[in-house]
C-alpha cells in the first residue's frame, strides 16, 4: 500500500510557528517521524507540502494511479478552497483530512471546512499522531472496501 | 487505563437505522468489536448509551475520578446541546468526539459540531473504526502528558 | 391497526396552560376525546407523554414492532431537536407530526419544524381535531401503501 | 355547508408534472375525487384553479357571501405571496391550506409559508387525501365556533 | 412564602468546575448558603437540581399550587431550551432567572436567553448573592400585587 | 395636468378589510373623495384598481404619454415585486408611492419597499389623505422641474 | 394649532452639503420658506435644529403641553437611535417622519429607519416641500381626531 | 424544430426603457431580428410576451406537445418566481435562460435567479445576440440527445 | 460607600411615559424612593440623569475617585452604544446595568445590551425595586472583594 | 481575431472527473474540438490550463496586446477569486465566463460568481457547446463596437 | 497648513484607560507629542475632544473655511454614528481617519468603520504615531492637489 | 534596517488598470519613487510582487532572519487568504498592510480585511505615499521595542 501526503501552507514552519498552538516538533522531525511510523505499520508514504494552492491540486491530479490513499492537511485552504474541494472530488481516491490542531476550538472562521465534504472523514486536534491515525484509517477503508 | 465510550441517542438502533448512512453492523456488534479491540491495546472500556441529553451529563459527571479519558458519540446532540458542552468542559477529563458518518458530507445542520470546541479532538466519517482511532488517541494523549 | 401517539413537553398542562393558545380541554378530557374517536374508526389508540426528549425518543424505538402508525406532537421540541428527527428517521414507522395551534402564526421560533422533515406529513392548527385528522392520515397512508 | 377550493400555480398539470413528487393521478382525476368524498360528507363543493397570483385574490374576494370556508393550495405562491397572505386575511372566511407533498421536507425555500399564517392552519404531505382532511377540518371548526 | 429554587445541567458541580469563570464555592455550600440568607428573610425554600431538561420541566409543573415563586439557573438550556421557556409560561407562577456569571460578556451564543421572556426578570453576574437577589425581587413582586 | 393612481392588491375590499388598520371608509368613498379633492385642486385624475401584478404593470406601461404623473399604492406587491420596481423605472413618469397605513410600523417584512428606490418618494400613514399628499406632491415636482 | 419642527444633525449644512442630493437652497431659506408657507395655512410654527442626538430628545420632551403636533428629521439618526424612538414614543404627542431625499433608493444602510415605527407616518423624497406635506398632513391628522 | 420564446415583464418596453442598460433596438426590432435570423438557421420561432407572471406560466404548460425547446427571459420574476420555477420543472421541455444585461453585474437583487435551476443553462450579457445564441444552445443540446 | 446611578435618555419622563411598560412612579418619585431606600442601608448616593451619550460618558469619567461603585440604566443607549461600553471599561468602577422592565421580553432589539459585556452584572425586570438591588449588588461585591 | 480561452482548476481531468456532472469527453478532446469549430468560425485560439490562481491571472495579464477576446472558465475560483475579478477588470479585454455545468443548478456556494461581474456575460450549462457559444458571442461583441 | 484634530469617546482618559490596549501615555502628553511633532513639519494643530457625537458634528461643521484637513479619531463612534459620517461628506474637507489600536485585530464589531467611507484614508495599529502620520499623509495629499 | 515589500495581485498592472481608482504612475515608477524615498530615511528595500497567493506566502516565510519588518499589499488577497494571515502570524516578523486605495469605501466585500488582523496596523487610501507611511510606521515600531 501506497499513500501520498500532502501538507499546505505555512506547515513546513513547524516548530517555528505559534508554538503554543502547534507544538515545538519541527517540519522535518515530523516528517521524520511519520515514515519511521508508517514503516512499522508496512505503509509505503511519499510526504510533499506547497505554500501553493494549485501545486496542491496538482499533487492531488498526479496520485491517481500511483497511490491508493491520500492523507491532506490543507491548512488554511480548508476554509476557502472549493478547488481543492474539487480535485479530491475529481480524483476519486480514498483521501482523509487532517488537522494538528482542534479546528472546531479555534477561531469561527476555522471550524468550517469546505474540504472535508469531499473526503472519506476528517481527524483534527491530535497533533502529529493524528498522521498516524490517518494512516490507519485509511488501511481499515481499505481492507474494508477489498 | 480506564476510559468510558458514552454512546448518544439512537446509536442503540445501529444496524437498524439508515444502513446506507450508518452501515450493517448492530449496536451490541459494535460493543463486542470495541470491547475485544480495546483488549488488544490493553485498555480497559466501559460502554453506556443513553437517548436522554440529562443522562449523558450525569455519564460525564460520573467519570470523574474513575476514568482517564473518554469518548463520546453524541449523536444529533452535537449539534445543539451546549449543556453537554458545559459538562465536558466541567469534568476536566481528556475526550475525544468520534461520529461514525462524516458529517462535514451531510445535511448543513450537521457540519457544526457545538461539543467539540470543549472536546481535544474530533474524528468523523471513519465508521466502527473510529472508536478505535478515538482510543489510539486518547493513548498519545496521555502518554503525551505524562 | 395500532397507533401511537405520543405528545411532548407541557401538553400534559392542557386546560391549564395558556388557554387563548391551547383552548380549555384538559389533557385528560383529550385523551377520551381521541380514544372515543378512534374508537368509532376501528383502530387501537395507546398514547403516552413526556416531557423528557430522552424519553421520547425511547416511546419512538420501542414502536418498533408493535405500531403501524406514529402520531407525535413534540411541543417545543419541534424546533431544535434534531435527536426525535434522527429518531423518526431510524424507526422507520409512518409518522405524523401534529400541532394544535397553528405554529405558522405565532412567534417567528416557531414556523420551523425540524422533527417534520422525517414524518410523512404536519397537521397544524385544528385543536384537538387534529389528532383525529392525523389518525385518518395515517389510515389513508397506509390503505395507499398496501 | 358550501366551500371553495382555490388550487394555485402548476396543479392543472397533476399526474404530468414531476410524477415522483406530486404522484400519477390526473388533475380531473383529482377534482373528481374530492367532489366524490365531499358529496359522502354532504358538502357542498366548487373547484377553481389558476395559475394567476392575481386571479387567486380574485376567487378569494369573490367567497365572500357565497362560501363558509375555503381550502387553499397556493402552489409556490404559498413561499412568497404576502398579497394572497393578505387577502385571506381581508374576507374573513375560515380558510385552510394544503399541500400535496409535505413541503417541508423539500427544497429549503419551500419551507416557509407566508401564507399559513392567515389561515386557520396548515395541512401538508398527504396527498390527495389531504384536501379530505381540510373539508373535515373546517366542518370541525365551524361546528366548533356555532 | 415558599419558593421553589432550579438548577440545571451542570451547577451540581460547582467548586468543581471552571473555577475561574464559577468560584470555588461547592454546590452543597451554595444550597446552605441560600437556605441561611433565607431563613433570615422568613422565606421557605426548596432547592432542586437536575442535568435533565425534561426533569427541570417537571419540577416547574409540580410547582403548581405549592410555591408562590420560583427562581431558575437553567445553565446551558437557558440558551435553546423554548420547552422550558413554555413551561415556565405554563404554569403562571412568578419565576425569575438567576445566572451566577454575567452571561452577556462570554461567548456569542451565552447572550441571549430564550427562556427570560417568560420570567418576570433576569439577574445576572452577582455569584451566589445572585440567588440572595432573586429571592428578594419575588418578594417584592409578591408584596407589590397583593 | 392629468394623473393616474393605481391601487394594488386588496384595495378594492377598503372598509371591509381589517377595519382597525385601514379604516372603515369604502374603497368607492375613498375614490369619491379623491375625485372631489382633486377638482379643487385643478387636477384631472383617473382611478385604476387590480389584484394582479402584471395588469399593474400593464397599468403603468400604458401612462406614458397619457399622464404626467403616477400615483401608486402597490399594496403587498410593495414588499417583493421588482417586476413593478422595474416598470416604474421604465416609463421615466414622476411617480409617489402611497401606503394608508404606516408600513414602519408592523410586521417586519412590510417595513421593506422594493418598489420605492425607483419613485420619487413614498409618503405612509396618513390614510386616506396620504393620497392628496402624493397629488400635491406631484404638482410641486412638476412646478419645480418646469 | 401649534407645531414644533426639529431637524437632526447636519442639516444646518443645507445648501452647502452635498448639492446633488439636498438641493442649493440654504438651511436659513428652508426655515423662512416653511415658516411663509404656514403662515398661509394658519399654523404657528417652531423651527429648532441640533446637531446631538440628546438635545432632539430635549427638544421633544419640551413640547409636551406647547405643540400639537411634531415634525422631526432625524437626519442620519433615523437609522439607529432607539432613544429618539422611544422619545418620540414617551410623549405622546402626534409626529410625523420627513426626509428631504428618498431615503429608500439611496445606500443600503438609510433604507431602514427605527424612528418612524414610533411616529404617525413618514413622508421622504420630496425636497423642501416634503415640510408642507407634513404640516398638512398633521393638520388632517388632528381635525380627524377631534 | 419549433422553439417558444417566451419574454417576461418590461420587455415590450424595449428601446423605451433605460437605454443605457437594455440598448436602443426596440421590442418589435428585437423580434423581427429574431425571426430573421432563426430563419437562417432553419428554425421555426414562436415569440409571446407577458407582464403576468401567471401568462407567463400559462405560455408555459401551452407548450407542451407543440415546442421541442423553450428560450425565456423572465425579467424581474426571474429573482423571485418559484412559480415559473415550478412551471419549467413541470412541461420537461428543455428550456433556456436569457437576460440581455449580465445580471451577475448590476444591484445585487439581480444576481440570484430561481428560474435558473429548472433550466439546462443560463446566457446573460450578451444583448440581442443572446436570444440567437439561446436558439443554437438548444439546437445543439437536441441533436446531442437525440 | 458612595455610588453613583446614571439614568439614561427618556427617564425623566417616567410616570409619564408608557404607563403599561414603565409603571405610574413619577422620576422624582423614583429617586426620593432610592434616597430612601439606600439610606436604610447606609449607601451614599448621588443620581444623575440625561438624555445625552456624551453627557453620560462624562458622568461616568467623572466617578473616577469619587464613586465605589456605579449603577447605569442607559436606556435605549444599551442597545448600540459602544462608546459608553468602552467609558464603563475605561474607569475601571464596579458598574451594574439596571433595567426597570425585562428587555428580554419585549421587541427583538432590546433584548441585546451592548454594554452589559462591560458590567459586573444585569439586573432586568423587577421595576424601581431594581435599583435596590443593585445597591446590595454592590455592597455584596465590595464587601467580598475586601 | 485572437481569442485566448483560460481553463481553470480540475479541467484537464475533464472526462476522468465526475462524469456525470461533467461528461465523458477528455479535455484533449475538448481542446481538438474548439480549435476545429474555432477554425470554421475563422477565429484563432489559443487555450491554456492552470489549476494556479496565481498562474491564471498571469494568463490574464499577458493578454494585453495580443488576443482582443478572453474566454474563462474559472472552475472552482469563481466562487471567491477576487484576484482573478479584478485581473479581468485590469486587462480591458471582453472576457466571457464559461462554466460546462449549470452553475445555478448545483451546491449553494456555485450559484454566486465573484468573477461574473468583471466580465462581458455568462454562459453556463451547455456543455462544450458552450465554448463555441461563448467565440460567437465575443465576434458579435466585437463587430458591435466597432 | 492648518490641521484640525479631533478626538473622539473616551480618548481624554488615555493613560488611565486599559493601558494594554491604548498603552500608557497620558492624554496631555499625547497632545504635547503631536503639537510637538507637528511644529518640526511646519504645520500648525488645533487639537480638541469631546465625547458627544454632536459637539463631534460640530467641530466638523465649524472647521469650515479654517482648516485644510481633519484628522479624526472617532473612538467607538467609529462603528455607528452615520450622522459623524454625513458631517465628514458635508464639509468637503480632507478627512484622514486615525485609530491608536488596530480595530481590525480586536472585537468583531470593531472591524467595520462606517465614518472611513467618508474619509480620505483609514490610518490604524500605530499607537500615537498614527497622528504624526496622518499629519504627513494630508500634507502629501495637499501637495498631490495643487 | 531592512525592509521587504510585497506586492500582490494586479500591482504589476499599475498605470495600466483602473486608473481612476489606482492613479496614472506605472509599477515601475512606483517601485522607484519608493526606493528613493527609503534611501532618505536611511532603510534598505527589497521589493517583490506575485500574483500567486503562494508565491507570497513564499516570500514572507523567506523574510525569517533577513528583514526586520514587512510591508504587504495582499490586493484582492486580502479579502480572504486566510493562509496568508497564518503566514504573517507565522513569522512573527513586524508586518504592515498597505493599500493604495481607500478598501472602506468601495465595494462592501473590499471593506473585510482577513490579514489585518495578524499585521501591527493598517493604512489604506493614500495612495503611492501610503508606502512611505508604511516604512515609517515600521520604523517607529521598531524603535519604540528597542
Amino acid at each position: 500500500m501506497k499513500l501520498l501526503i500532502i501538507n499546505g501552507p505555512n506547515l513546513n514552519l513547524l516548530g517555528v510557528r505559534e508554538k503554543s498552538v502547534y507544538g515545538t516538533m519541527s517540519y522535518i522531525d515530523l516528517c521524520e517521524y511519520i515514515l519511521a511510523e508508517a514503516k512499522k505499520l508496512n505503509v509505503e508514504i511519499e510526504i510533499v507540502q506547497s505554500n501553493s494552492e494549485g501545486e496542491i491540486i496538482n499533487f492531488l491530479h498526479n496520485a491517481i494511479g500511483k497511490f491508493q490513499g491520500v492523507i491532506i492537511n490543507p491548512g488554511a485552504y480548508t476554509h476557502y478552497s472549493y478547488a481543492i474541494h474539487d480535485a479530491i472530488k475529481a480524483i476519486s481516491i480514498k483521501t482523509v483530512e487532517v488537522h494538528l490542531s482542534n479546528i472546531h476550538a479555534r477561531e469561527e472562521f476555522r471550524s468550517k471546512s469546505v474540504t472535508a465534504p469531499a473526503c472519506v472523514g476528517q481527524i483534527s486536534g491530535f497533533g502529529h499522531y493524528g498522521y498516524i491515525m490517518a494512516i490507519m484509517a485509511i488501511m481499515a477503508q481499505l481492507n474494508n472496501s477489498e
